[in-house]
């Protein structure tokens, strides 16, 4: 009920109010009922005003993930068509998103939080989720396709992120291999895919994103100063995280549905084209390995060439970090 | 404390009692206290003699798979040093299994059932599990080893099962493609293989096995009675659930130690050499997709390739059933 009213305050011409007696003959219900809704929106947030004579005007929606808000900016068919929206979460919107998946959630279902208090990184680091400030979120796929294919999920993730992000802020963005987004060396989004499976049958992937929306920089904790940025510092304007988020979710569906049809290739060389890793020296640690080279390149499953005096070596992206050498 | 007293009537002479006397002083437990444990234990349906003058014998373990039983004959390191034991699951122990793996559980982490009202095959298939006539148990392990190498966890657990049977019981079984064992062409075991992952980090994998041992030809449902069959109707003989899960288990530890060491090749080998699918004409159905043709070989990623008039198919597991033409 109270999305229908927002709806029909948003179909209004700018400026003009809606009635109360109209609403009550659209949606068949009594004035106070609309009165009872209207406070309830106002108590969300909704800078509604009310005009005895006039009716009901919608000034500001407020500046939250809410659902209602993300899906009357869709232009997707089944991702982000189901939206379980908290406002906080004591563990991650991944492990939300893993237990709805595990309980049988359609794919496409979408779990957001205005703040994560187990917000988590690959390499079970953690992830600074301040309330309000980023969108986090996590989506739920369920594709046919290989076990082998699953870790391409996350390539295709940053993919649809950064053209998203390039899109809809203008901000020079670029992927660093394989599922951070940087600007001017510096973190913006995080990526962290997980997944079900049985033996080689994927039961669910479950792909967590981070984007660092409106954190001014003096409000990173000194051990992220250095290394992480938000688009508000990198473009100097606060930007509109619903207006975001809708566009992610669109690329994300258009990304996923080629895949879905043609295969990874294309999204292979997106992610070539997007990527500011190639072409750089990179040091590569992990597993207790350390050793440097040129990234020359991903090959077929998604793996980093790296160039080194003893030859290509192939690195996988559970095993390692990777910096880039000045 | 149960276990404690357990382990002294087990290390007793045949036919030597145990004094209350002697367990009280070991122990430093009162003699009131020792013979409420003996009560319960009986309860458990443990066949204890008291005798008011020689104390007690232990005359017969129930046929449970209580886990100080499984444990008193287990020569393992870490698999299955950790027991969790319901007489019945709701679920499948595959579901619980998953459960404490989330919950963080060490590798070698057991869970057995004595019955399943949701035991689970492949492809979403049920799994028949009655009460005390089958080894309905799921194992945690954590490899360190790649994703693409995970579903041959799969070809790992049919061989150690294999093996084990045909140690312990002289049933000549063989496995069918990827991971059932089977007995003249009729089912023994099934095995089902799930896992967690992080892009393409293991996080967890459970190995869930389903034997059936003493299950009366007449008891099995009626779809089932043409393809399933008991190692109790193969070897005209009760088996011991307890020792053959010990077995399994020990084959299990020694086969993983091995793969952690020197990876899958000598598993895909000993799978060869187990093999009953290898060498026939088979029918390959999934994805809408049926074809036939000659089971050649697995390939080193645990494939199956088959040979059609149209050239050489590599079929994952994930996909599809096969069965043999006659």
């Amino acid at each position: 009920m109270r999305s229908e009213i927002l709806d029909m305050m948003r179909r209004q011409q700018p400026g003009q109010y809606l009635s109360g007696e109209e609403i009550s003959r659209q949606l068949a219900v009594s004035r106070t009922a609309i009165w009872k809704h209207i406070r309830a929106l106002r108590q969300d947030g909704y800078d509604i005003e009310a005009h005895s004579r006039l009716g009901y005007i919608l000034r500001q929606v407020p500046d939250l993930l809410l659902p209602n808000e993300i899906e009357s900016r869709l232009s997707t068919k089944f991702i982000g068509r189901k939206i379980y929206y908290r406002s906080e979460v004591d563990i991650s919107t991944n492990d939300v998103a893993k237990q709805l998946a595990a309980e049988g959630c359609p794919e496409g279902q979408v779990v957001v939080a205005e703040a994560q208090h187990g917000g988590r990184g690959r390499l079970a680091r953690t992830w600074f989720s301040p309330f309000g400030k980023g969108i986090w979120f996590s989506l739920v796929l369920r594709p046919s396709f290989r076990l082998q294919d699953a870790p391409k999920c996350t390539l295709m993730a940053a993919v649809a992120v950064n053209k998203a992000i390039k899109k809809f802020t203008k901000v020079n963005c670029g992927i660093k291999w394989p599922n951070d987004i940087l600007f001017d060396g510096k973190k913006l989004v995080g990526i962290l895919t997980e997944m079900s499976a049985e033996i080689d049958a994927i039961n669910y992937v479950v792909i967590g994103i981070g984007v660092n929306v409106n954190i001014p920089a003096e409000e990173f904790p000194p051990e992220l100063a250095a290394i992480a940025t938000s688009l508000m510092v990198a473009s100097r304007d606060k930007i509109s995280r619903l207006g975001l988020i809708a566009a992610i979710l669109g690329e994300l569906e258009s990304l996923y549905t080629e895949v879905l049809r043609d295969g990874f290739s294309s999204i292979l060389d997106q992610w070539r084209d997007e990527s500011v890793t190639l072409g750089q020296q990179v040091d590569v640690f992990g597993f207790g390995n350390h050793f440097s080279g040129l990234a020359l390149d991903i090959d077929s499953d998604g793996a980093l060439l790296v160039q080194t005096p003893e030859g290509v070596e192939k690195v996988m992206a559970g095993d390692v970090s990777i910096r880039f050498l000045k």
